[in-house]
């Protein structure tokens, strides 16, 4: 019951398709496991594929603050692959080690005060209710 | 056992020095229920002001991918005053309507994303090891 | 699909046994709303009353340290509920305002480094392994 | 300070009456490191197995629904070897490859809307409320 | 800074086209407060609708089954909004009381054994591996 | 992009300081891989130095006590590193093997019964507003 990658020369016409569309956007020669592992649903690799790109794009947040977002995310739910791979695509955005330490401050103290907030079991101030 | 707010009127000197100082740091009138709820506990006051206000400070990142960073923990862990006071902070610190749609469009996506990795037990990709 | 309350004199003989066994137990006048709605399932209201009575015992730990770590965790996972119906039980077993202020102080401690931990991937020392 | 396995033939007796018990419940020959880790601590060995084997009994819910929310569940919270052990169960309770990869993307999607939720600060519709 | 809800007689053709979508497809009159707030940013709403529609619909697990894995999540994440509205769609798909009982208790027993494992640190079965 | 740890021979003064300063406070030949990833940021090393040691001194709270809240956040969160290093620490705090098994029993208590009351929407009890 153990999932496992599906590589290209084994994928459906359809993930393939996905799989191209990903290399050639990205200018990357193979898929990460994240992608191969998805394969195992086209529905869910296609879907997520779509997502990806269309949340990740450039818009009113460039993708260096997009990338930060995704490690602060994946920091607070403990996800490894995710650190790792967020991480990476960060410093591909630009993120520089200045940055990765201030980010990581960051994420370590809205932890801790969400927990402060939530002991003192602390009410919205009217002046934030609006 | 509900904890209540500390006003400034009924405060110790130790409590008023630092509500005096996030006031004049931040240029306000009055600081909000947080810190007036951490004032139940002078060292907790004390050290998470010092703590916010080193980390907060602008540095290799803005203050306003700071809060987007702050936001994006606290809507992940679902503290509803968190939630509600950084995202007004953000605000102030130019926060657009569309930058908080993404962020919030890129927060939503890494949970779900973090759960993909999670349940297909993906494996580190080797050239994310290093 | 709103749960309700299942009031005493609208219980099945199976729940007001457990009523009057935790009404006994803690020598309190009715059930607090927590028992009321498990009580919409004899089974579940049975096996949790059995489960936290048997856990939140005198032990090797005292009952005052058992609900300290109860607060913990429900501070943690920001279960309002919990964190109010606890916290009124830790002072009851002799909670005293500054423990509640450390016990606070500690678990956004840990909250803030188990995501330094996470986000700078750090690995067990071997010391630690055994 | 690492707990270890406590295995049958070093187990008290009261170890290895749940033991038997498990084993002649689930027709198997050993029970897996989930309980004998549990055996480090008699009461919540025989507990935990007495709430599990009336949680898990097939009633309202099949078996097969059950192992399905537990999945869910151990995904979400990033539990790895709950993650493996209850996907086994469920392929064992009969789950197909193509229920396994719906339940990840419902799991997925959950995840993200639960937080789109909490940065909207969306209110509860009245129809909701009863 | 506080989100509201877009109401469709001010909503753009685009946000218009997606409320359409789902009430024909939902059979419903109006369409529910979750997506009133997305549609605060056209692109998530869309991409969110089309997601839900896709990985809701009856396939390999059935649509009830569907609704319980969301409230479980829900559950899991305290999610309130959440869990109101994908418990009110479960009911609306079929689910009895009893069944709303059976996932709950499952959902606790997960939440608890998760920990279990955590905190004794069990290593993964080697018939687990594979 | 993967954080590498700072060892002594290589630290900056400021570092050194931090790590002279933790070795004497708790009588230790060489810190641990938490305070040399740390090192990666001068002002996040001395600030969490400065707060745990803070945080965790002997005051209202005994320091097993805190260990214990320690673990608790831990096990909660699922981080692997904070678990093993905090059951160390209390067990160096004098904690027993009994004393562990009851905290970890808690802890499952715990978490099951926040989302028993996450599930069924418990109201606050009137007496636990105050």
């Amino acid at each position: 019951m153990k999932p496992k990658a599906v590589e290209y020369e084994h994928a459906s016409p359809a993930v393939k398709a996905v799989f191209d569309d990903i290399k050639a956007t990205r200018k990357i020669d193979d898929v990460n496991n994240f992608w191969k592992y998805l394969a195992n649903d086209e529905k869910t690799l296609r879907r997520t594929w779509d997502s990806v790109r269309e949340v990740m794009a450039p818009g009113a947040l460039d993708p260096l603050v997009k990338e930060l977002i995704y490690v602060a995310v994946s920091v607070t739910n403990n996800c490894g692959y995710c650190i790792a791979s967020h991480s990476a695509a960060a410093a591909k955005a630009g993120m520089t080690a200045a940055q990765f330490n201030e980010l990581l401050a960051v994420v370590g103290m809205a932890n801790e005060t969400n927990r402060l907030v939530n002991g003192y079991r602390i009410p919205l101030d009217p002046a934030l209710e609006t």
